[in-house]
C-alpha cells in the first residue's frame, strides 16, 4: 500500500476557491493561503446567523492504546461518506502541531483514503495559527520580565509567574530553565521553563472565543502571577492583551481545506485535551453547522478526556447541541484492553475482546449519560474475524448503542456507508442533552461528578497545594468556572497502567490551576507533560524536500 | 499629519493579482496569501531566466543617528518616484521583524507616504517567513539537545555548543539561560542563549540561497558545535537538514507587496547588518532585475556596515553587478555628526553642518571605491534651509557625487521626481564595479582590507580568542570565506561614540566566529547585541485592534 504522504501527493484537490463555492461561500468572503487553503471572513457567520444550524456529530474514542484507534481517521472518512450518501457535510478538526511532526507520533491530517490536504502544508506552517499564538503567548511573557526589569512597579513576585513561555516543537531541555543570567542588563533571574504551544491558555482561549472582543477580554483575563503581596495580577494589568489580539486577528479566522474526496473540512484550532479542552475552535464548529446539514467534529483522546471536555466545556460555552456521539474502537484496542500484548493483537482471542468490552461498555456508558443518540463505529483492520466484529456488535447493541464498521482508511468514504446511514438516524432519534454538571455547584462537587460517572472512581483525595489552590479560586470569586480535569488518556482513571475498566480507585488530584481567560479550573492529576521530548530518532530525520520542492517522510 | 498607519489604511490597495498582472505574473505563479499579499512561485524566475537583467540601483545611507534619516522611506519613494517619470521599476525590501515592532524602533515597511502596503501585515505575521525560519532554528537546537539526551553518540562538547535558540522578540531575559534542567528525563544541563530571528545565520542562509538545493546544502554546512576531541560537528551531522529545508520551502519564495502608489515591492528575508550581511534575499533581488527594467533595493545601517556586504558578500555570491548607489542623508543627521546635540538639529547651523559633512564624504567616498555612480539623496525636512541644502549639495558635486533632494515622506513619488531623473542617468554612467578583496586573501588581510578602506582605521588588532578563532577556521579550510563585520552602526569606527570622520583609531576584534553555512566569517568588534530588550514602555503596550480588526498603534 501507499503510504499517506503518497495517497495525499496523488490527490487531485480542487482549488479552494471551488471547495467554498460548494458551500456557498464567495471568493469576497476567502482569504487565500495558496491555492489549497484558505480563512474564512468573520462576515460568513453574520451573513448565515439566521439560518438553522445543521446536526453536530461528534467523534471520540475508547482510551488510547498502542494498537492504534484511528478516531481522526474515522472523523474524515465519515464527513466523505455523508457526503457520498447524498448528505451536506462539513467536517470540523483540530490544526496539528509541528511538536508531533518532528517528533514520534507523525502529523494529523488522518491516514489512508481519509486525509484531509494539502497534508504537507497542513502538517508543518498551515496558515501560521500556531505561530501566531506562539508569537502572542512569548510577547506577553516578554512583556512581563521586562516589568521585572523596569523596577516592578507592580511588585510581581517572581516566584510565583504562572504563565510561561512557548514553542512549536518537542524541546525537553526547555522544560526547566534559568532565565535573565548574566547581570543587570539581562532580566531578573527566575526560574522559568517553555511548554509546547498548543498547551497554551492562548490556544485554548482562540478556541473559546466567539469572535474578536471576546478574545481580547479572554486575554486580559489570563492569570500571568501573583505580587509579593499576594494580589492576582492579570494580563491586562500588563496592558499587552490589545497587541496580543492584533498578533491573533487572521488565527481567529477558521480555516477550510478538504478531504482526498474534496469534503470540505474545518481545521481550526487544536488544545491538548487534558491541560485544556482538546477540540477545534468554537467558531469553527459553530460555522460547520451553518455551512451544512452535518458538522463531524472530533475531540482529543478517549470519551473520559476529549468528549467530557466538549460536553461539558466546549458545548455549554458556545450554546451547542450534539445530534450524536460516535464513539471509534477496534478489535485490537479491546483485545489490548482485556490483557492480550500488542505483538498478539491481530490474533482471534474471544475471550480477552470479551473482557476488554468492558473499555468500549464504559465509554459508551459514559456518553449516554449527556442524553444524545451513540453509534458505535469499530475501525476495521485486515486480522479482525467475524466471530470477533459480531461479539462487539452484540454488546454494542445490549448497550442500545447503534453498532457499524467503518473501513475508510482503505477505501474512503466508501468505507463508512453503513456507519454515515447509522449516524443520520441518530441524529433523528430524541435528544436529551444536558452537561454532567451545573457551574454554581462547589469546585470539588463538580470534580467529584466528573470522577465518579466519567472515570468510575469511588472518591477524589487532595494533595495540601491542590486544597490551597482551590481556596485560591473561590477567594478570586471563580470557583464557578467549569472544570478541566488533566488525567492520563491511557486509562478511565488516573493510573496510566489501569487498562479497561477500572474501579475502586480514588482520582487523586495533584495540583489546581486557574485558566481563567480560557474560562475553566485545571485539575492536575497524575504528571501531565505539557513540553513533549523526542525520541531516539526523530521523525524530522526521515523528513526531506527534494530540489522541486516534494516533501517526503512526513507521516 | 496623519499617522503612518492611518495613511496606509486609508491607501486604495489593488488586489495582488494586479499587481502581479502589471510585472506580466499570472495567477498560476502567485502563491497568494490574502488579497494583497503573495508568494511568487519559482518558476517565474526559469521563465524570465533568458532576459536582460534590469539595473540595479542600491540604497545606503550616512551613519544613522537619532535625527533619522528615512532610508527605507527613500527607497520607497524612489521606486515609486521611477514609476511616475514613466520607468518600469520594483523595489526590493527587507521584511521587518517582529522584535523591534513590539520594541521602540516601530516597523519597517517605510513612512508618511511611501510605505509599502498592508503595513499592519508587513508588521506582524507577513507570510510567515520569520515564523519558518524560527521554526528551523529552533528544530535544530532541539535535535541537537536531543542528541546530547540519547547519549551523544558523536561526543559533542556541551560548552562547546555554538548554534543558539531564537525567537522573534525583544526579550532580554533568553538572552543568557540554563537549559536542562530537573533531573535525567528533561535533558542535559548546560549554559545557552536565545538571539533574535533575525540574526539567525539561518535567516543569512536564506537570503544568499540561489534555490532548494543551494538552501538544502547551506543549512548542512552550518558549523554547530565541537566535539569534545575537537572535531567540528556540522548540521548535516545531525540529519535535520532535509527536515529544516522542507519547513523553509515556501520561506525561501519572494513575497510581491505594493507602496501606496501602487508600485511592485519584493519584500523577502531581513538579516542583521552587523553579524549577518543586512540584505534582502538574493532570490528577490534576483527576480525584480528580470521583472522590471530598474530593481531599488536597499542594505542595512549605513554604508559601512550594509552596503559594505552588500558590495562584497551578497553582489559576488548572487553574479550581481549594481548600476548606481545612492546615499540618503538629512542635514540634520550631518549637523548632529558636527556635534550638535538632537534637540538643535532644527535650526540652521552651516559651520556644524560642514563639520558633519566628513560623514558623508567618508561614504561617498567608500562608495566610489567600487568604481559605481553615487547620487546622494537628502530627505528633506521644514527646518532644513537653502542654505544648508545648497552647502551639502556643492560639497557632493565636488566630490563627483550627484545631488537630489528627496520629500517622498511628504508627497510620496512626487517628492523624488528630480532623484528618480539622477538615478537613471547614474545608472547610464561608466561602471567599474569590483568587491574590495579577493577571496584568497588570508582572513586578517581582508579584515583589514575593510577596516582601512571603508571605516578609515589605521590598523586592526585582535583579541587572542580572536586570533585562536582565525587559526581554527584556517584548520578547516574555510579562509576563502567573505568577510562580515559586526560592527556599531553609529560610528565609521568601533567606537559609537565617535560621529563624524574618525581617524587614528584602531579596530579592536573580540572574537570571529564562523558562518559556515551562509558563507562568511564573522569578525566581531565590540558588543554587538543579538537579542534586543524591551524599553520601559514597550510600543506593544499602544497597539491594540478593534472589534472589527482594524489594528492601531503600529508604526
Amino acid at each position: 500500500m501507499l503510504t499517506d504522504i503518497e495517497i495525499a501527493q496523488g490527490c487531485k484537490m480542487l482549488p479552494i476557491t471551488e471547495i467554498a463555492k460548494q458551500i456557498g461561500i464567495g471568493e469576497e468572503e476567502l482569504l487565500p493561503y495558496g491555492r489549497f487553503k484558505a480563512k474564512l471572513e468573520d462576515g460568513v457567520y453574520e451573513r448565515l446567523s439566521h439560518n438553522k444550524d445543521g446536526k453536530l456529530v461528534l467523534v471520540t474514542a475508547i482510551n488510547p492504546t498502542p494498537a492504534g484507534e484511528g478516531k481522526t481517521t474515522t472523523t474524515i472518512g465519515l464527513g466523505q461518506a455523508m457526503n457520498k450518501i447524498g448528505k451536506k457535510a462539513i467536517i470540523a478538526l483540530r490544526e496539528p502541531s509541528l511538536g508531533p511532526v518532528f517528533g514520534v507520533k507523525g502529523g494529523a491530517a488522518g491516514g489512508g483514503y481519509a486525509q484531509v490536504v494539502p497534508m504537507e502544508d497542513i502538517n508543518l506552517h498551515f496558515t501560521g495559527d500556531m505561530h501566531a499564538i506562539t508569537a502572542a503567548n512569548n510577547l506577553l511573557c516578554a512583556v512581563l520580565d521586562n516589568h521585572l526589569q523596569q523596577g516592578n512597579p507592580i511588585g510581581i513576585d517572581p516566584r510565583r509567574i504562572l504563565f510561561k513561555r512557548v514553542m512549536d516543537m518537542n524541546d525537553r531541555a526547555l522544560r526547566e530553565i534559568i532565565v535573565g543570567l548574566g547581570g543587570k542588563p539581562n532580566g531578573v533571574p527566575r526560574e522559568d521553563g517553555f511548554t509546547i504551544t498548543v498547551a497554551s491558555e492562548i490556544m485554548a482561549i482562540l478556541c473559546l472565543s466567539l469572535n474578536l472582543a471576546d478574545l481580547k477580554r479572554r486575554l486580559g483575563d489570563i492569570l500571568v502571577a501573583y505580587t509579593y503581596s499576594n494580589t492576582p495580577v492579570y494580563c491586562r494589568d500588563l496592558k499587552v492583551a490589545g497587541a496580543m489580539a492584533a498578533l491573533l486577528k487572521d488565527a481567529l479566522k477558521p480555516n477550510l481545506v478538504q478531504t482526498l474526496e474534496n469534503t470540505p473540512a474545518l481545521m481550526h484550532g487544536g488544545p491538548f485535551a487534558n491541560i485544556a479542552h482538546g477540540c477545534n475552535s468554537v467558531r469553527a464548529t459553530r460555522l460547520g453547522l451553518k455551512l451544512a446539514d452535518y458538522c463531524i467534529t472530533e475531540a482529543g483522546f478517549g470519551s473520559d478526556l476529549g468528549a467530557e471536555k466538549f460536553l461539558d466545556i466546549k458545548c455549554p460555552t458556545a450554546g451547542l447541541t450534539p445530534s450524536a456521539i460516535v464513539i471509534v474502537a477496534t478489535a485490537r484496542a479491546l483485545k489490548y484492553n482485556g490483557g492480550v500484548p500488542k505483538a498478539l493483537t491481530g490474533e482471534e482471542n474471544l475471550s480477552a475482546l470479551s473482557a476488554g468490552m468492558e473499555n468500549l461498555r464504559a465509554h459508551v456508558e459514559n456518553m449516554k449519560k449527556y442524553g444524545v443518540p451513540v453509534v458505535v463505529a469499530i475501525n476495521r483492520f485486515a486480522s479482525d474475524t467475524e466471530a470477533e466484529l459480531k461479539l462487539i456488535e452484540d454488546a454494542c447493541l445490549a448497550l442500545g448503542a447503534e453498532f457499524a464498521l467503518s473501513e475508510v482508511f482503505m477505501k474512503g468514504g466508501d468505507g463508512a456507508l453503513t456507519l454515515a446511514q447509522k449516524v443520520c438516524e441518530a441524529c433523528e432519534k430524541p435528544n436529551h442533552f444536558a452537561p454532567l454538571y451545573e457551574t454554581d455547584l462547589p469546585v470539588k462537587d463538580k470534580i467529584e461528578i466528573i470522577a465518579k460517572n466519567i472515570y468510575g472512581a469511588k472518591g477524589v483525595s487532595y494533595s495540601s497545594a491542590a486544597e490551597k489552590a482551590i481556596k485560591d479560586i473561590e477567594a478570586l470569586g471563580k470557583s464557578s468556572l467549569r472544570i478541566c480535569i488533566a488525567k492520563t488518556q491511557y486509562s478511565l482513571s488516573d493510573n496510566p497502567a489501569l487498562l479497561c475498566r477500572p474501579t475502586g480507585f480514588e482520582l487523586s488530584v495533584r495540583e489546581v490551576k486557574l485558566s481563567a481567560g480560557a474560562g475553566f479550573i485545571v485539575v492536575i492529576t497524575g504528571d501531565i507533560m505539557t513540553m513533549p521530548g523526542l525520541p531516539k530518532v526523530p521523525a524530522a530525520c526521515n523528513i526531506d524536500v527534494d530540489d522541486n520542492g516534494n516533501i517526503t517522510g512526513l507521516f
